[in-house]
Formats: structure tokens, sequence, C-alpha cells
């Protein structure tokens, strides 16, 4: 049996819609499909026909219980090894934060072919859903996506806040819930205004979206009082003020 | 006659299939589409039929010729004004360096309503094509994406360089094949290592798509040599050595 290829799409922030057609015709060829709770994989239903089609459901949810990353691809090289096409569907872009590229290394030493389909990532996608433009002429000329996963004084943490703070730039934080209040601190300790304005968008492009202004001061407090949850988007940056 | 909608479109970086379910609905329902030489305006007969609909080509090629931003706004609101559906189809992502907030704002104040529709936007969605994952674990916790229209000189630069080259960020420059030469010598005054692998994309996602690699020292040369036109993007950072 020779084994079929394998398709990593990205299924965007969540809406069912925000798929590309590229991803949708992935999706009608695949016979198995492995679905997070992030990205459109509980409305699969709305864009394919599911009869003669195995969905296996990776659960994912933040904080809750995984089946492990190892499994997940262990799923992918069986079924693709029986021959069986194989679409893994994931949240937002397969290659932003979400661990895509580890699935394509891991396929690509079995000799299994790969294609990536890209998605919208949400921390764009969400910002331009609520009309929040991270670029504007005049205003600022780059934007800069952060995982807050780690606090800034981890020592894993990869990222210079120090430079981050003094870059100019309208900053994106992904999944910085937890730790965005030590964020907002370390990033005016190294010089960014406390008056900076912050948005965040939470369950983008869902039906329970909710959204809140504050200033970089008062992120944390704000997050706290409001119980913002995973995911949220934060925009801070002086187009999170005029939009 | 009542105002029509506006539907902003990002149409993502090119080939016709990395549209969003979303974005080639409005196109279906659109009666006016306005079209750039960005994103998949080319192959517009391949998504819809263009029976009984408008196609008006706004031509913006870089450094040609251009249909005025400010006529563009006026066509859109003068077929609104008609009761016309109106759709604007842009490269990439509306908000994503597309002038796209300006036509909104220019739309909100003679009251149109507008829904703007996410696309794809390059300098994710060309990576992850080409397989290079602009985030990796260990290796790189953020990425910034950054114009390259203006010289790292130039007084309108608003990116501060020197933060940029400390931040330890996967960076993806846009519209920087001219200045890229002067961006790489301006990040290696400012501390990066002149080692460091870089990616070139040339039409990303077309079937002209060319690819280079190169080390940050001989970005410009290479360039130069390979006669990079644009639209190019630029990937900076450790994730464009390994992938």
């Amino acid at each position: 049996m020779t084994a079929a290829p394998v398709y990593l799409i990205g299924g965007g922030p969540g809406a069912y819609d925000l798929i590309t057609l590229r991803g949708l015709r992935a999706l009608e060829r695949a016979q198995v499909i492995l679905v997070d709770n992030l990205g459109p994989g509980k409305e699969l239903a709305k864009l394919i026909s599911l009869e003669n089609k195995e969905i296996i459901d990776c659960a994912k949810i933040p904080y809750g219980k995984q089946v492990s990353q190892q499994k997940i691809m262990q799923i992918m090289l069986e079924k693709s090894q029986q021959g069986l096409i194989v679409a893994r569907l994931k949240g937002g872009d397969p290659f932003i934060f979400g661990r895509g590229y580890e699935e394509l290394v891991f396929l690509r030493s079995h000799n299994i072919a790969v294609e990536v389909i890209p998605g919208l990532t949400s921390p764009v996608a969400v910002s331009t859903l609520a009309q929040i433009p991270l670029t504007h002429r005049g205003l600022v000329h780059n934007f800069t996506v952060v995982s807050g996963h780690l606090a800034p004084e981890d020592p894993q943490n990869l990222t210079n806040f120090s430079a981050l703070a003094k870059l100019n730039s309208t900053i994106v934080l992904i999944m910085a819930v937890k730790n965005a209040a030590k964020i907002a601190q370390k990033l005016i300790t190294e010089g960014l205004d406390p008056k900076t304005a912050c948005q965040i968008i939470e369950h983008g492009s869902q039906p329970q979206e909710r959204r809140f202004k504050t200033a970089l001061s008062g992120l944390g407090e704000l997050i706290a009082a409001e119980k913002v949850l995973a995911p949220a988007i934060i925009i801070i940056g002086k187009v999170a003020d005029i939009a």
C-alpha cells in the first residue's frame, strides 16, 4: 500500500466560512480528518458532507485534557500508510504557533508527502474583522505577533521585551491572557507609554465574541475584572486608539 | 435610492483558490467589483460568473500607472450610492499595508456600511506555502512584518531598526526589494549577525514563483544578481536556516 499525501490545513480563526477554497477542496478529498477545538472543526458539517469520512477530534483544549502531539502525529502517519488521504485541520495558520512544522518534519522523516495549505492567522484576521488595521500610513510601518505563553522573565522566553517596547510596532499578543499583566508591566518598565491603547478581542469571529478597550497600564486589571478567556488577542499600539 | 453596503475583501497572495469562502460569497453577491493587479483579480473568472457584473481594474502596478486612491474611493462611493452592491477585491489582507483602512474611513464618513473580509496576508501565507514556519518552538517566539517601502534612514520611516535587530524575531520584509541592501546593512550595523539566514520568495503562490537563500550580508548582492522583482517577501531569521 502506498502512503497517501497528508494535508496540513489552516482553518482560520473559527467561523467556518473563513477557510480558503483550497482548504475546503482538500477537506472534500480527505478520507480521514483530524480536527482541533480551534478553527472551524466544530462546524465541519457546514463545509462538507461527513459521509464516508472518519473524523478524529484531537480535543486540544487549553489547560484541559489533551491527546498528546505525539499521538496525533502517529495517527496521521498510520492512516496515511494505510493509503488513506489524511487532512489535519488546524485553527489559524498551521505554521503560526501551531506546531504544524513539527508535524511536517515528522511526516517527512517517514517519507510522507505533505501539502501545507495556509489559513487566516488569528492575530491578523481577528483584527481585520474588528476593523482595526495593524498598519496605517503615517502611524506605524510594522507589526509584531508575540506569544504570551511564557512570562517575560521566564528564562525560556526568547523574545527581547526591551527591544519590543522600543520598536514602534503594533504589538499583537496571542496566548497571553494569563501573562498579560506581567507583559504590560514589563513593556512599561522598558519604556512603552503606559497610556498606549490596547484592545482585547475574545473569541474573535465567533458568536460569543467580546471586545474591550483600555490603556496598557490597565490591561491586567481589565482582564481580571472581565474574566477574559482564551482564545483572545490583545492589540497594543496607536492603531488600537484610532479604531 | 438607498446606498448598498460595500465589501472590502482580502484576496490572499495571488492564487485564486486562496480566497476565503466568505470572500467568494461576497464576490458572488456583488454587482460591481474593483480589482487590483495583486491578489486573485486576474483569475476572477475561475471564481465566479462575470455575467451581469461590472469589473473595474484599478491597475495599481507598483511604479506603473495608477488610478489614484482618491478615484478608487470615489467610484466605490458612487456605485454604492446608486444602490449597487460593491466589492473591492484587494491582494493579501485589506488592512495590512493595503490602504483598506483609508477606504473604510472614507466610506464611513459618507454613511456607507462596510463589511471587511480578511484575506491571507502574503508575509504569512507565502512563508507557509514555502513550508517555512515563522515561529518554531525553542527557536523564536515572535515574528515581525516590516514594510521596506522606505529606506531605514528616511526620516519618514517609523520603524526603529536598532530595536528590530535586537528583538530576536523572525523578520519578514515586504515591499523591500529596492531597499533590501540598505535594510540588511542597517540591521547588521545594529547588531544582527551578518550570517543570519534569509530566504526570498518572489511571486509567492504564483506559477512563476522563484525562491532564493542567502546570508543577511549577501542579501543586496543576491537581489541584484538574480534581478528579483516585486512582489517578493524576505524572511530573515533562524527559521530561514532550518526550512
